[in-house]
């Protein structure tokens, strides 16, 4: 037996069913925030990924040469692949741009619970436009489209990457020792910090400067170590707006990081506990690609939630999707009432409407069998009386109730 | 600057507001007809491909090895992979089941007019159910599907490769002669064909009767050369229930060979004259793959559109597609109308209301230019006025009119 690549997924009807119910969720919200939809190619060349990131991320990436000898990846995130569509042909639209997607992703990684090798992202970028306002509604956006699929608990943490980056200028900090200091910062291991600290030779003011500042928890601290309106200002407006994009709650971390490769300034992340240890489910914030690209310099900003997770902490939340049901079974209990049947049958897709009919031949109990295994709300039962009458006999698979009615009647059920 | 890999596509806004129309269409039509929604992933084990068609396949698809050396590919098709998931994890579900995908696929072909290396597919299986009704079903599914997408002229052709290998039989024509014929036959070059038969030896009475079976354009002709009412008699029946199922118009065709690889039986093509030389938009049939994967004999059968090509077919048609357009885009005339006008802009968004806001606090004018670029439909003009005042400015971007309302007034305007 063949089976799927390692670190895959499969989605039968039941999963599949769940992830279009969110996809069209988080379409209409990022639609109604003024945001269009765009798709880039499922791979491109690896140099757009190496340009960004190092050629370090090689070992992460499905790299291969095609035929013709190019050297290609399967695309680990979308952000990179948006901006080069930007760049290669959409430069002179009028701006800001706004654009959103969904879209399959792959990272050569170990398989465990919650990461697969092959998974979707949703996301979007802002283009053009970075006033303090539409940060706010970027991230806005991303707390709405959370909250409008369905999860009761989500944590949003908003940080900025020029005051960390201040601070370590501040403490003479240099970049090849900021490396080596961010992996312990994105993870929050700040003992295991100010121990490497030690050992690498920091002063003792040198470690508490950075913890405490690590350790800020609103702006008003954080100028505290940042002492400049300009970083300090913006990012205030940006924090007083959030309330009136509706954000409930938030919180001041600066101790977020993101890798650091094309971010900069504010960056945000939002966690949903349901999902445990493996808890993020959406980072975005502003960063910087399009010249690197070989474009013109323009502000870009944005985000990318984990689609799989998302359908994972609904679940894991208890939501309760809508089910995707037959509304009718058709059920012509002898050949000659075949033609009839589908006759009925085809006036129900006419309207659209999700039927089946038998098609077996098989017993009206198998029949009835069947259709309870399709969850049908109906069974609509045909045979020599209801053809003779124009009619059909109507059995309702929750009541049990069963009626003659007419086509038209059965119709009108049928939509209701 | 960084391409996107040659023979592929990228789509902006309006191209994928296209798309993903058509793509909601077919899905609603899938649905009507019993079917579910299923995906499986972008790449499968290289061996899944071979299996079916041998390692001859290899040289038109993106195969690599992954870093623990398996052997993989990305999809150059879906029943494949959707019949590996079968045999792996639905094999115990009730029959007949059905499944429709949408995937991108992947070919490593010379890119041509219409004709990419990553392209989308729509499709549906069918399996455990293969009576003369149930094949009719399938087949009037896909004239339906591609009806309610919308395009005028489609041409559809039924065959049947169990008549073909019968003839091919009383001519004694042996396998590997016939993997020669077949790619004469299945581009219709007929001459060519007649002048290949000559050289390889074969009877003026053999070409003659191979040529006047290919030729045959209904049931009654075939007869002449297909003696055998257990092929005959249920291929009628399928033919007899097509008008029952809606389908206005269609020829039988006995040259269609599919490649041979997997079909068997019952095979149909449709063509959309408006797509000029590359018409073929949908194929299909029945077909044996569930043992070759190692699951137990089941009939299955189904059909593939090309989508790409489907969208192209509208617009070559003249189909007038919907068009996606902001509902309002919300001006803030100077910095303190801003909250407000995020208030505004907000309850909108609550009704999910596609809307958007200045973010940039650029003037009216260069406010109303972009709102025209996004083709708003009106804008809301929001001052010192409107706020002391509780009302905001409407404008009809159509007919030019503007008033002054309240924000339940505007609510109501822009949700009808």
């Amino acid at each position: 037996m063949i089976q799927r690549p390692r670190g895959t997924q499969d989605f039968p009807p039941e999963q599949m069913a769940k992830r279009r119910f969110v996809e069209n969720s988080m379409r209409v919200t990022f639609k109604s925030f003024g945001y269009s939809e765009v798709q880039t190619p499922t791979f491109e060349h690896l140099e757009l990924f190496t340009a960004k990131s190092g050629e370090g991320i090689v070992d992460e990436l499905y790299a291969f040469k095609d035929k013709g000898g190019r050297d290609l990846a399967l695309r680990p995130e979308l952000t990179a692949p948006v901006i080069r569509m930007y760049v290669e042909k959409l430069q002179m639209d009028p701006k800001p741009l706004k654009f959103f997607y969904f879209g399959n992703c792959f990272r050569y990684d170990r398989p465990q619970k919650g990461r697969y090798r092959e998974f979707m992202q949703a996301g979007c970028e802002l283009i053009g436009c970075d006033s303090p306002a539409a940060l706010a509604e970027l991230v806005a956006l991303a707390w709405v489209l959370l909250k409008n699929v369905g999860l009761k608990n989500i944590v949003l943490r908003i940080g900025n990457l020029d005051f960390i980056s201040r601070v370590l200028d501040n403490l003479n900090i240099k970049e090849e020792v900021r490396k080596k200091l961010f992996p312990f910062i994105d993870k929050k291991q700040f003992d295991e910090l100010e121990v490497f600290m030690r050992k690498e030779g920091f002063s003792g003011e040198q470690i508490g400067s950075l913890l405490g500042f690590l350790n800020c928890s609103d702006v008003d601290e954080v100028k505290g170590f940042v002492d400049d309106d300009n970083l300090i200002k913006p990012f205030e407006e940006m924090l007083s707006l959030l309330p009136t994009f509706g954000i409930e709650k938030y919180m001041v971390d600066t101790s977020i990081v993101r890798g650091l490769d094309y971010y900069k300034g504010m960056v945000f992340e939002i966690e949903v506990p349901a999902l445990g240890a493996e808890k993020q489910l959406c980072g975005g914030g502003a960063y910087d690609l399009v010249p690197l690209f070989g474009g013109k310099q323009v502000s870009t900003a944005g985000f990318a939630v984990g689609f799989d997770r998302t359908v994972v902490a609904l679940e894991n939340e208890g939501y309760s999707f809508p089910e995707e049901r037959l509304r009718a079974y058709v059920v012509p209990i002898d050949n000659d009432s075949l033609p009839y049947a589908l006759k009925v049958t085809m006036k129900c897709r006419e309207l659209k409407i999700p039927v089946d009919v038998d098609l077996t031949g098989r017993s009206i109990a198998k029949s009835l069998k069947y259709a309870n295994s399709r969850k049908a709300e109906n069974v609509v039962i045909i045979g020599e009386r209801e053809r003779e009458t124009n009619t059909v006999t109507v059995k309702n698979m929750e009541t049990g109730e069963q009626k003659n009615v007419t086509i038209g009647e059965l119709l009108n059920v049928l939509k209701g």
